[in-house]
């Protein structure tokens, strides 16, 4: 994850300086299913070109796979493939592994982890890759998946992992919250949190659906995310489309190179809202397969 | 090839009866080059979706490869991958052998072939599964070349197939006429055809660089093409695009449906203009897949 957190950091990089090549969606519609392409290109440092696809088939069917294609940019020589559903989540981790390096407090030791699905575990393993972090609590509504994430992720971490039984509990005295869940509704109140903290929000956030309070872009001093086009281009528009927060949205690629500031403060809270910039899949892919052939 | 012409028939029933899907191509560019993604879908007898995707790099670098990723178009599920440039000339060789079953004279015995790489090969293979081809003719300018193909081919086809040194020894008295260069000037004379004689053109055709004779429109009396759509949308114009021919040139989907006739009489002159319709790749490939299992 350290490797894969450095080079989506100097894709951001790519980003601002205009060497990183994503345009829109791609789809391919079938009366049962769509395939979605995101297509994507680094060329200064990274030097990729690929894409990744998968499908929107409602079901869950074993053998639903997402690819991604990595060919180099300078040549358009084919590198390989990287098959399965573990690199999105790796890939939306380090992303948010970047956002809280350049965001949370760099003396963050208390993590709040609400969600225990495989992207809250990304996440939680980039967090680990950047800041000094001493104690993990996670919250889920599911007593066994809460155990179950904090045994597994204490003994791959080694750090401390306590598994508690309510929202504010782990939110409460919290340096960094990971809100990674596919609740539709609020999954913690905002009058739970310290000031300084800084939140990482993977999950849903929509107007209608989402997983953190409405009122917690207005209480945030800095709201980051990894793509503005991306976020302002949501079938239903993000929570923070059409209120007065919205323009103070900054892209997390001009906090990475020193634009903009990631925390004003040590006293702000601050939110990082996570779209998935397209073309890193790409990148992560390539990382992937650099250490595969190690 | 058997087996790969009689699934692309069935995809052109597919493409008449509404449930082909092949949106336009997509394209990733970048400055040195490009992505290019020819996505499609054959929903009702072969029940795929999926994508082609090749570079355009303007180099000639080993490593350089298509290719063509295959789902269930009833589940999403992933099927596999055909990684390789064969494929494409395959599909192609495939497409032709249609043309020809839908529009040569049953009776054809003859065979010329203008050309000698993996197109040509191709071809001629389909051609030889559809028609009892008694005797190939080949011409290339290049005398290797075209000897290395009579030899390989008479091996492969079980077929007498001899080496001609000039374009017009190759195509007078010939049933068949495939011609698969890369020249953008005619490689032919309208003149030497016989009536009766079916043409397949698979290399150049813009109006700027054809390989078979601007009058040959003209002395067709039916034209068929797999794609108008994308005939109609060559970067540069298809050379039948603007010519009172053009609103001649049908689907070879109607005429392998019976809407429309691929040949009126014994001595009339056919020709058939080969694009390549997307979607076909992905059917080919599951082809391939499923003779791969066997």
């Amino acid at each position: 994850m350290n490797s894969i957190v450095n080079v989506i950091e100097r894709t951001f990089e790519e980003q601002a300086n205009g060497t990183l090549v994503s345009p829109p969606r791609f789809r391919l519609e079938t009366e049962r299913g769509d395939m979605v392409f995101t297509a994507g290109a680094a060329t200064a440092f990274e030097k990729v070109i690929g894409f990744r696809v998968y499908d929107t088939y409602a079901n869950d069917l074993d053998g639903h796979q997402q690819l991604v294609c990595v060919f180099d940019s300078d040549t358009g020589v084919f590198k390989g493939i990287v098959i399965g559903n573990l690199l999105g989540a790796v890939r939306t981790g380090a992303i948010g592994g970047v956002a809280i390096k350049a965001m949370a407090r760099t003396d963050s030791k208390y993590i709040a982890v609400i969600g225990t699905g495989i992207q809250a575990r990304a996440q939680l393993e980039a967090a680990v890759a950047v800041r000094n972090i001493k104690h993990v609590r996670v919250f889920s509504r599911n007593h066994e998946n809460r155990e179950a994430f904090a045994a597994e992720m204490e003994k791959k971490l080694d750090i401390e992992v306590v598994a508690v039984d309510s929202p504010k509990s782990c939110v409460q005295g919290a340096d960094i919250v990971i809100c990674a869940t596919n609740s539709g509704t609020p999954v913690f109140d905002a009058e739970w949190l310290e000031p300084g903290v800084h939140i990482n929000t993977v999950g849903p956030k929509s107007v209608k659906r989402h997983e953190v309070p409405m009122e917690l872009g207005a209480r945030s001093s800095v709201i980051v995310t990894d793509s503005i086009e991306q976020l302002k281009a949501y079938p239903t528009p993000h929570f923070l489309v059409g209120t007065p927060d919205e323009e103070r949205i900054i892209q997390l690629s001009d906090v990475v190179t020193g634009k903009t500031l990631g925390r004003k403060g040590q006293d702000d809270i601050t939110l990082f809202c996570s779209v998935g910039l397209a073309g890193t899949e790409v990148v992560v892919a390539n990382e992937m397969m650099k250490e595969a052939l190690c």
